[in-house]
């Protein structure tokens, strides 16, 4: 098993012949693994087990900064996916760590929600998994107590709402929210959509018996989230904070997150597929099969699609994630009042996508030539890590966890339902077809997909993490 | 020096207890090389030769993508620096490739101009060096014979000057020249200033007797280099090519680019350690001794330090360079026609810097927490390698040359004339404070700086380069 | 009587000798008057009176749009005007019709506060007045009754306020006002200022004992103005009406109009004298004397002054009005609660300016050069009167009403409080010297202020008004 | 012919019951007319003429500030009109002034130009003219002689073009006749479009055997006319003096100008009819028919056509002209090489439109509710007189010309070639329906137009001007 004399003793796991991708740079060499972490990058490295890569690409394990598991979800509506399912599902999509947001319910504090969501988790993910918190109040226990307790612990990032009610906060309470971030170093997270405006809108629509489910993309219009973004990021100007905006579906939105940029307010911005993929006619099918595209921000339209791409080629987006957000399309009809009227505003709002989110990118980006293998790797897994401070993930370097996926870049596939393997019932990208695959996922030095399916024992464990680089 | 068993053999060198920075990870390792390159990242290491770096921080040496050696510069002008003393100088300021201009003198054609300059640098350069070449004629045997030939030969990027009387290109030349650009997947870098404008602005204030060095600042504001900025980038999207803008020296042509990036077309950007910290006043010191700050464009003012910064931290400039051009103070005499008016007309343009660009970045941006030391590697090496087609430069990876710096980030040094190694006469920084040094330079494996001297002989050679990603 | 054949007829009033100035023209003619209106403009005119005004310029009678007299301002605090003294101070400087808002006081509907204002201005009125709404609350009977009602009657603008606990409305609330406004073709005005953003940065200067006056501009900095005012305008484009932002005091504020305006929106403007005239440093005056300067928003800067100038030459503005809002300095005491520490929060908000508001203009614009006399009638009279629907006002011309004032415009006066003639016992703009002066103001043809001093018996009445023509 | 008592002497010319439009009111008046002037406004005035102009609209005459009238146009193609068609169709069009560009033939001076085109002029026309001057060379005797003289003799205001080779000017010359402008309080008109970029794009597209008219449109494409916007503000900027732009035709070159504006630039724009109704899609029509609707800068799309509506609703517009230059569907032919390709290149600039300026947009501005009579009254007459330095022009005031034209607002016609006046042999607007229509236009107190037909001798002259308002 010796091939080159520089390097005689064995790793536990070699991975050999890949082109090797970090955000940095595009290599061809040797990966060395012991103990689950990266020990050596070189040539004629020996190995216990030796996975040959020829002709594939080694990825740092994507990280989905940005997805939804077991969260409650309204009365009778459950959300499709267990962190079983969900993990599953981002294991076979090239995923190696996911995000998910802890949502207090109603009563409950955000510590004891903390530890239901660690409950839920354990021992049942195929990825690690790094729980981003959901702030809906700003009450005492809660900034004074919870909040620098749990950043401490590492969860030192969390989620505001500007829409959807019951769990939006005023731009008072946002400000608080803010303050403790300032002082405990985490960061913010914003959903911008004015739900004043919305709501506005929504009841103009349903007055007028529009109620199908693309009035929920005319009734979310551009102004509404612009407004949102630019409200957002001035909060973040008053407290002196760094901001990420989450999801950004336009142009508009993104030249807000632009100029607060110039005016030196530290702002990041994500972006998910949806928005470089899908349009509000999607949400326009026959019947009520439009609510497979509700999500929110919704998708919009070719001219936007093409202002988020410019957005991710010129470096203007830090992240890609998914928004993952798992409903059956069963759940549409779920939350209807019985005797009432179907309307879009009963649709639970999220589309699954954590499985899609990757080879979607690699796709629409890099087979097409416009974002190139180390840009995707920043924006899927490297930048998510470092804003994130996840200071053992996101990279192929020593020292790191043995997170990696191996691409198989001239593999086409089209996506359906039936080779995802979520809890949806469906997916938005069904006969949606691309030109690269995640063929091999390693979770810590262990194969957890290979060949697009599952493998092995669900090992993942949650991650705590490093306060932000830029909330520092 | 077996410390430990998976690595047996020995490399010719290898570095360690270094933390080591890539554009994407900060992780502490050792570096193997062999022959020149980078073979092995990993730990327990060894190797013939063993450099203690513990302490230090580990960088890819810096690639200066813009300085100016041996450039023919008028009647009785001689620039400072040949390739023996600025590329000296460059090593002793943490660089291993510097990347000067190759400018045709009258008479001569592009071809010439390049064997010239690569017999200059023969046999004298401490760091690899890599040509830009300057177009200043857009005649056949440029466009069709002399720089397809160059960019195939590896000289895959060329300048255009908006400004300077016998140099600068009409829009029609530039839209020429930049249409072999597109055809050979060159990049080109515009010097950005209206010429015009600032000899309607000179002539005034000649006539108005203003004629101190300060007068060069104000017959050079900003409109005249936003006014450029647009017109460069618009250029670019009439004839479908990425440009590189250089030396950015304010807000209003940083939003120009901005603005430009929004509509889709491909606009790179560099600033450079003058718009940071100096300012015109700096032009206007006694007597005639502002003209060792007379560069082009000139330093604004501490409003527009603060925008160049912004743009730095958030993402807006690719790269960071020295736009060393270095003449003698003397010089600033010598240009005057005797018995005439001394005037800042006369002044060469340019000033020093190749050496103190790391240094003043590193302690002004990483020392002062203003930029992280990712992007620090970033800005002056590993973008400078992609942008410009340097595949064996600018990170410390497998496979790449072994072009390290080492960087003791707690050594504070004063700036001054005496402790540099350039051919000027002055620096502009003297007196300036920096925290962090480069104590050693490592060009392909050998060092070429240590403990602030030139060692070793000059082995740097010309680097051909391929085609920048983004013209591609 | 008979000077020029054409007209022999005594009209009741005919003004000779001066030029008059419309916001088209400036001519030189005689303007006759009977029975209040103007009825003739021509030469050799005839009349009962006859007014040689040589020298002087006649120009429309000042509409001051935007006034508070008489309004609640909490527990012990009198506002310094009651309609007396402020029709009287208001058409010593000029003016002829005056806006004052109405506000419902705790417990009472806007049909009963309007009952309560037109009672107090009842016979006690030298200028005509014309009664602006404030809405507070969004219930069912003030948008469902009483504001198409009083629409009906004439009071076709109403304000709504984005700050002052108590007052402001949320965006809901605002969307609904401006729905009514929609659809009974009424035109809403905006205080836009983030109320939220304001308390956070007020307690935040509280705790840290920064209480003294000038806290109060610190605390509203320009960020939260800007915010509110891309809001406000983004709700005009979900409601689909059109907007007035009262009071702009900046230049970011007036960019996110110019945006809105480029967006499609229908979006006026107003300016006032305090922000071409004062600094946020004129609240930094030795002890408690800042509290004269203390208005909302504050004013800014000398950079921020520059930018309201462009925007009042460059047309970016429709109307400068005074937000005159009386009180007296000792009310700046009267607040605080006893026994507690004295902070700029218990300052009531407000400075008295409409009788200086026009020979502010007149002399930092027009004697300055920087406006014509075309543009000052336009922006302090003919404007207001098309925007705010007042038919017969605001214009010299055939059928108007014979509203005018004439000027001295040589005539130079330094603004004391001794010659003004407002309720408040200081002006904040105590020693400034003006040059151009209104010797005569005439309302509805008799004069009621000459030579500096009202004259008369009070004969002003409310004027109802059209439906604004950009809301129709 | 009395009918009341206050007027009892005849003016020459009395017009009753119209609605009197200026650009600041509406009002119901009589218009007494003497010796061509307005003398007086009122009512129950008696003259020896009376005009019944019941249920009209007496607006002030047209103002056409920019039109070309037998102006040399390249070896073999005359212009389509002479002074008397070129007068007669704008009279019928509504019109009382029209302002032709003087533009000097090679070899003449513009001294010699001015006095060949008075020559021309002489008798002829059935309106007045006041000359624009073209510069097109920036010699020693039009900069220091002709132009100081011109101007001198009330020709005020003159143009310069950035593109047509021949005629266009350098950055540089373009600043030294700034700079005249600058001393002589003279106005600068741009025609913004980078020629050189055109160039670039034409040569490209005849290689590409693109040569059909349409062409014309695609090699002047929207960032052409941006850029060179751009510069022209930024040239102003850097000369100190104000800058018309002409024939604005998008929102992006909009933009430029509303943020020179916003630097604090004098920016005066100017749009026309071909821009809120004509798209490039008319170039595009079957054979060589396309070539009717060759204009530079050509139409564009209906997006761009909103953003032009949005700039005149808005304010962003100063005056609304035609840019009428006359060419016969015969002359596209006549410039071809025989033998040579038929190309876009060889069809003359330019589309007759001076007749049919008025009722376009009194009838998609004024009927269809975009904006208001007087609106309609400021972009074509008044402001054009005030910018334009035209003293008795513009207005329907006392002692201005009496130049007034009588619409019907409610008269519908269809726009065909056989109703039009002009010496084209097509017009551009065949079967464009209009509501409004100018049924009787009076010059200086005479009828010259009645019904449609021109009626009269022609005695328009030449007016001298006062230096523009803005450049004083």
């Amino acid at each position: 098993m010796q091939d080159n004399a520089l390097h005689s003793q064995p790793h536990d796991t070699v991975i050999k012949g890949a082109r090797v991708v970090t955000s940095g740079t595009v290599t061809t060499c040797e990966i060395g693994i012991v103990s689950g972490r990266i020990v050596t990058l070189g040539t004629g490295l020996c190995g216990h087990e030796v996975i040959d890569a020829t002709g594939l690409i080694a990825m740092p394990g994507g990280i989905d900064g940005h997805v939804h598991i077991s969260q409650p979800s309204g009365p009778g509506v459950e959300m499709a996916d267990d962190f079983a399912s969900a993990t599953r599902s981002a294991a076979c999509g090239g995923n190696t760590t996911v995000m998910p947001f802890c949502l207090a319910t109603e009563g409950q504090t955000l510590r004891e929600a903390v530890a239901d969501y660690m409950a839920k988790a354990e021992g049942q993910c195929l990825t690690d998994v790094s729980f981003h918190l959901i702030v809906t109040k700003a009450d005492p226990v809660t900034l004074g107590q919870d909040l620098p307790a749990l950043i401490a612990e590492g969860m030192t990032s969390f989620k505001v709402f500007m829409t959807y009610q019951g769990m939006r906060l005023t731009d008072a309470e946002i400000l608080q929210v803010m303050d403790v971030a300032r002082e405990q170093g985490a960061l913010t997270l914003v959903h911008a959509e004015n739900e004043d405006a919305i709501e506005f809108l929504r009841d103009k629509a349903e007055r007028a018996g529009q109620t199908t489910p693309v009035n929920h993309a005319r009734t979310r219009p551009v102004p509404v989230e612009r407004e949102a973004t630019h409200r957002a990021t001035t909060l973040a100007e008053v407290a002196g904070v760094p901001v990420m905006i989450v999801h950004v579906s336009n142009g508009a939105a993104l030249e807000e997150i632009q100029r607060a940029k110039t005016r030196g307010v530290r702002v990041l911005a994500e972006t998910c597929p949806q928005y470089i993929t899908l349009t509000a006619d999607d949400l326009d099918r026959a019947g009520f099969e439009g609510a497979k595209w509700v999500c929110s921000p919704p998708p919009r339209d070719t001219a936007e699609q093409a202002a988020i791409w410019t957005g991710l080629t010129s470096g203007a987006f830090d992240v890609f994630s998914s928004d993952h957000c798992p409903f059956r399309f069963d759940d549409s009809h779920g939350k209807d009042v019985p005797g009432a009227r179907k309307s879009f505003r009963n649709i639970p709002n999220g589309i699954p996508g954590v499985e899609t989110r990757l080879p979607i990118l690699f796709s629409e980006g890099v087979t097409k030539g416009r974002i190139s293998l180390q840009t995707f790797a920043a924006l899927t897994a490297t930048n998510n890590a470092r804003i994130y401070g996840l200071e053992h993930k996101g990279s192929i370097a020593v020292g790191m966890d043995a997170d990696i996926v191996l691409w198989d870049p001239s593999k086409t596939r089209t996506i359906t339902q039936d080779i995802l393997h979520h809890g949806s019932d469906y997916t938005p990208w069904e006969g949606f077809e691309v030109t690269g695959w995640p063929v091999r996922t390693i979770l810590r030095g262990q194969t957890v997909m290979q060949d697009g399916e599952p493998v092995g024992q669900p090992t993942g464990h949650h991650v705590a993490r490093a306060k932000p680089e830029v909330a520092a």
